[in-house]
């Protein structure tokens, strides 16, 4: 692909890895492991289907295959994760479709899943869908390495959870009032924060997953272990060089490792360069792993 | 502990379990990661709160951490899986309180979650218990092995989504003749299947996991990739010696690996053996690991 053509080989791009996606989903939702055919719950995975196939732009695993293309990733690898990310984005707009939350029958021009099935089958096809994503990282299909899934694992948590997207959705009920008489006033620094775990919690986590899956967050991590301030590292440092573990800074050395991560990032920025404003979000997750101190 | 005593003792074992459980679940949901102090969404955590802490028999983490002693494991390791779990027993309980699901006010002499807060308040709540469990189960403290880590996060996932728990309240809602002017008639094997998954798929992980943090479920799952065939495993064998992997088969070799995992199980049995009958799950769990063909 030409990167200086502009517009129109981003759309090829983003439908390209749409219909990636679309497939991988079909597959995954298709193969999904169960104790006997017969138990088979029909209208369970009919609802999850319904929530997760034919349509959308797929914009989240979009950022996990580009931002994993920026560190050498291939798209077969780095499509597991798009596919569990997307997982957990349609999981919440079921919910937040629901007559509890925002009460809305239509999504993309058709019912929403409360509509087309019932409440419960709803409640239950956005819990199943939660949990598949993290089945769907689990697999040695993400990534041989489990110490690279198990990254994905807990970001993907921490995005998706309390303190990322199930929070911000709380924040944003409060904030239309609903559980006090007068809603409370939010500053411009506040309504930032309820979007940012809200909404930027897993467009961060697509970004980031790209570095992980390129192992360019475990060098990172592994340099922090060795250079770190245990005070902002939030954990104790030092502890791999006592506990022996097979660290890139183990067998390379910091300066080497360090010289690795740098390596990485640079030829991540200098894929980037010519996109410009568009590779905002990309540039930053690069230097977000370059520079993290925590 | 003197086996022999009886009921006792089990009991005393019990509430021990129970209330390190408790003491646990209230440390890790008063420290779980925030991006903001400012953007703490009290109203959430607070939910959680109410939903997992304040009582129940903790039965779950009872497992896990008893399942887990049979293999040397000591209790705080085995605490973190346990508390996972029940985090996801919590949820499952909040969503099925639901006004849509089984509209319950009562839940062990309380209110349930929805009625103490509200219906999209206690959503909310269990989307973000069930995430926790996951960011629990992620974490170093759980076990120092990534490998191990990803295992137990799979088989989470397998026991409570479409394929296990909520799998099961789907078809029991079905059952009910939700879905149908008149109910599906179900023979004694289908209710057997339904319960299976809607109960027994997260007490099985209890016992499970526990064989899973002792790493006995790891040298079979060594094994079974040289030994296994590939039609019964569902995946092709022998990839780890193809991939040079550091198996218990590649440092021991298949014959002294099968005596170590025996030896694992046969330990657990005898251990198991003076409790008789109230031991059958444990120690079912226990072959389970040592004659799984798949």
């Amino acid at each position: 692909m030409s990167v200086n053509d502009g517009g129109s080989d981003f759309v090829t791009r983003l439908n390209e890895i749409a219909a990636s996606t679309e497939d991988l989903l079909d597959r995954l939702l298709a193969a999904a492991p169960m104790p006997a055919e017969r138990a088979r719950p029909k209208r369970l995975i009919e609802s999850m289907r319904y929530a997760t196939l034919g349509g959308g732009k797929r914009f989240r695993p979009f950022l996990v295959v580009e931002s994993a293309a920026l560190f050498g990733v291939p798209r077969e690898r780095s499509l597991m994760a798009g596919a569990a990310l997307e997982c957990v984005h349609c999981y919440s707009l079921v919910h937040d479709d629901l007559p509890a939350m925002d009460n809305d029958d239509l999504r993309r021009g058709r019912p929403t899943a409360h509509k087309a099935f019932d409440e419960a089958t709803a409640i239950l096809a956005g819990d199943s869908l939660l949990t598949f994503a993290f089945d769907i990282v689990s697999r040695t299909e993400t990534h041989p390495d489990p110490g690279i899934r198990i990254a994905l694992v807990q970001a993907l948590a921490r995005a998706s959870g309390l303190g990322g997207m199930a929070g911000g959705q709380m924040l944003d009920l409060a904030a239309e009032g609903r559980f006090a008489q007068t809603p409370p006033r939010l500053g411009l620094a506040e309504v930032e924060e309820l979007q940012a775990m809200k909404t930027g919690a897993l467009l961060r986590f697509g970004c980031l997953s790209g570095a992980i899956i390129g192992e360019a967050f475990q060098i990172a991590d592994d340099i922090l272990d060795v250079e770190g301030d245990p005070e902002t590292v939030g954990k104790a440092t030092g502890k791999d060089a006592d506990a022996h573990k097979a660290t890139a800074v183990a067998v390379l050395g910091v300066e080497r490792a360090k010289q690795k991560l740098f390596g990485l990032v640079a030829d991540a920025e200098a894929t980037l360069a010519p996109f410009g404003t568009r590779a905002t979000m990309l540039k930053a997750a690069a230097r977000f792993v370059a520079e993290r101190r925590a």
